[in-house]
């Protein structure tokens, strides 16, 4: 059975707004996905983030987002592959300070929200962002069987296929990005994210079966009983680890 | 006679706005301040600034400014430690994703407007840029006979002490920082320049004979003749480059 | 007995991030200051606060901050005249036009955080803030025996006093702005804001009878037991309201 | 002959940057629309164009752009109706406190760049552009035989259609966006200009004849040419005016 990692992302507090419980959440994951600025954070919460993810001894990787904080990233935005693999150099080197200060190095990078979602249709936004992996030397926590996925291959850009543990699915295996995360019951999602990793398969909004790859599950530590499932998820997939 | 570098603040464009014509600036330089995107600058205008430089084989540092658009980073701002050294090392990590990306390395840190003025005068401020340059391993370009200077040889930070060619001094030695730069007569500035490095002397506003530190020379590129300026500078100075 | 009001910091959400419960605090106060997007808050969030504090028909008032989103507005920063009056122009005119659209006026200005704060010592920014009431035509919500009532008396600005139920004062009787609003004990608020309104008088930090003009007191919605206190001011004031 | 009128985009100046002459085109508009500080602009910039603009007696109206100072608000972003409409209010409102200041009325609203694009062929942005313009009881300048005409008609709004004196126009008759204005030839541009206002008719970027509605002939104030093509354009509408 191939290797799974738990990835969740993080450091999304901005100014004097708290969102989530990070630490509490990084006992159970493997990869903390730590926002950048553009669509949340700032430099106080990113240091500190790091520092505490260090602590844990977790792989850190940046999760870079479109400039749009007042839409949390989650609004798409007309962009170039040169705007593209600009921003996301600029985030992940931004986090890089912070790990060089700490003496560690970038693990990864997740693109957020809406960034994450043009990539797995618009092929220039997934070349820009393969511009910034490669130039970072690092591999990209992204999508399978879209135009992402199909870029990353013959780009040779190294990358492991997410699967969302609180997201629906539509009926082409794709996740349904929402504004606010909900609330998800333990059972059925531990369930859903034991069938992913085995079968490769899950089940859409419409009730079929569909193709999904999860190679990393994706936990929230924003939802309102987050830890609680990333506890379940991490003890679900504690073979697989 | 001590080496003398000049070095120029750069990349200081945003959105469709134009600032200075960096690239006539960059022959006669040899150290290029790029601006991180607080106070001015965007992501793609740094990758672009970062690869002309690259193409005139100066040395690239970053140039951090407080987070205030609006003012240039020309208005000082109350900020603790903590935040003054992550706004620093965020600005410069991002800008070392640029340089990574084009196979270069991050040669120094010259902080901007206010923040510079501030670490002047305020040692938690000179503490946090310290920190920064510390955690990155890069010299400052700061100020001589001033909090700054104190703080930076306790902590064993190296720094070059500027002098800037274009603004007014006051009676203790230190540059007035205006919102505008204006226009400078260039006989005067380059006799300006030349006694500052050979007599460590320069005329305040006053009319008095000021004791200055002139390791590296300020020149900047958006004053109505910044070019000719810059030219007659670099000339001037040929034998101690 | 002089009339009192009520007061509250009001729709200071942002983006996806919550703060403070608005609506089950509005039965308890009489003016509700919104929040105007340069701290703190963003156009649908002024909105739906103005429908909401409609719905209660309460007073409806701006809060304008300095630009500094990041800082919540509470990092003082160095602004001349004519950028403060204009900063206030512009978030209460946004404001406004939300009760346009509602058939409500413009109740009042209060400034928050550190435009407050430096309004109290600074004679050039309660110039500008009493620039900006005037062209409006609304009063202030102000604070006594300070460089800013001495202009707004000058100037013929109509403002009121205003007493912090959870905020410390210094033996100036000047409230201590702090980062963070922490939790307070009902009964010593009460009896506080009770002796600020009939005696005139408030306990410093260090112990000291101060003097104080208690004609608008302010409450928080953003504190761990926000609504309880709201409530137990409300109650207590009931005969001066 | 139909009474046509000439707008101006203006106050897109922002921060120590400068775009276009606006004073210099004053005296060959009848309508400035004035930026709001999303995609260009801050409030002393807005405020000091307001003042001009009275000096010339000019008509003043908003001209509100999408949350994006970055890409001058030319960048498409997916906003849901209540974003829109909350958004064209906010920076109207904004505007229209300056006005207050100097005893002027907000005489239109014409949205920017993107915004105006989007409105165009998505009719939840238009419906939320109507949502203010209702809510403010103002006229809009925007386009001829597309979404946003259609739901003007429907709603009610008052608008005057739009013909751009320097942009390209495609084979449906639709202005194509670019993000910086070129120079322009002024002969051809005033031809153009009178065949648009007389005939209803252009000249494609396929050399193809298409209907347009000239009731508003927009210039613009940062073209290389810009003041002479103003007074070109000016001088040949003069029996229109």
């Amino acid at each position: 059975m191939a290797k799974v990692t738990i990835n969740c992302d993080m450091g999304e507090a901005f100014s004097i707004y708290r969102l989530g419980d990070d630490e509490a959440c990084m006992p159970f994951i493997t990869h903390a996905n730590v926002a950048c600025g553009f669509h949340a954070s700032d430099p106080v919460t990113m240091w500190r983030t790091v520092k505490a993810a260090k602590r844990h001894g977790i792989a850190i990787g940046s999760h870079p987002g479109l400039p749009d904080r007042e839409g949390f990233g989650r609004r798409e935005m007309s962009m170039t592959r040169e705007e593209i693999s600009a921003l996301v150099l600029y985030q992940s080197g931004a986090l890089k300070a912070y790990l060089d200060a700490e003496g560690l190095a970038l693990s990864h990078i997740k693109p957020h929200g809406a960034l994450f979602g043009m990539a797995q249709r618009q092929a220039h936004v997934a070349e820009g962002i393969a511009d910034a992996a490669l130039a970072l030397g690092v591999p990209v926590i992204g999508y399978a069987d879209c135009v992402m996925s199909e870029v990353f291959i013959r780009r040779g850009v190294p990358f492991q296929c997410e699967f969302y543990s609180d997201l629906e699915y539509d009926d082409d295996g794709r996740q349904i990005i929402t504004r606010q995360h909900e609330s998800v019951a333990e059972e059925a999602m531990v369930e859903k994210v034991r069938r992913a990793v085995t079968e490769g398969l899950t089940r859409s909004v419409n009730g079929r079966d569909v193709k999904v790859t999860a190679e990393s599950i994706c936990v929230h530590s924003d939802t309102p009983n987050a830890i609680q499932l990333a506890r379940a998820v991490h003890a679900a997939l504690a073979d697989w680890l």
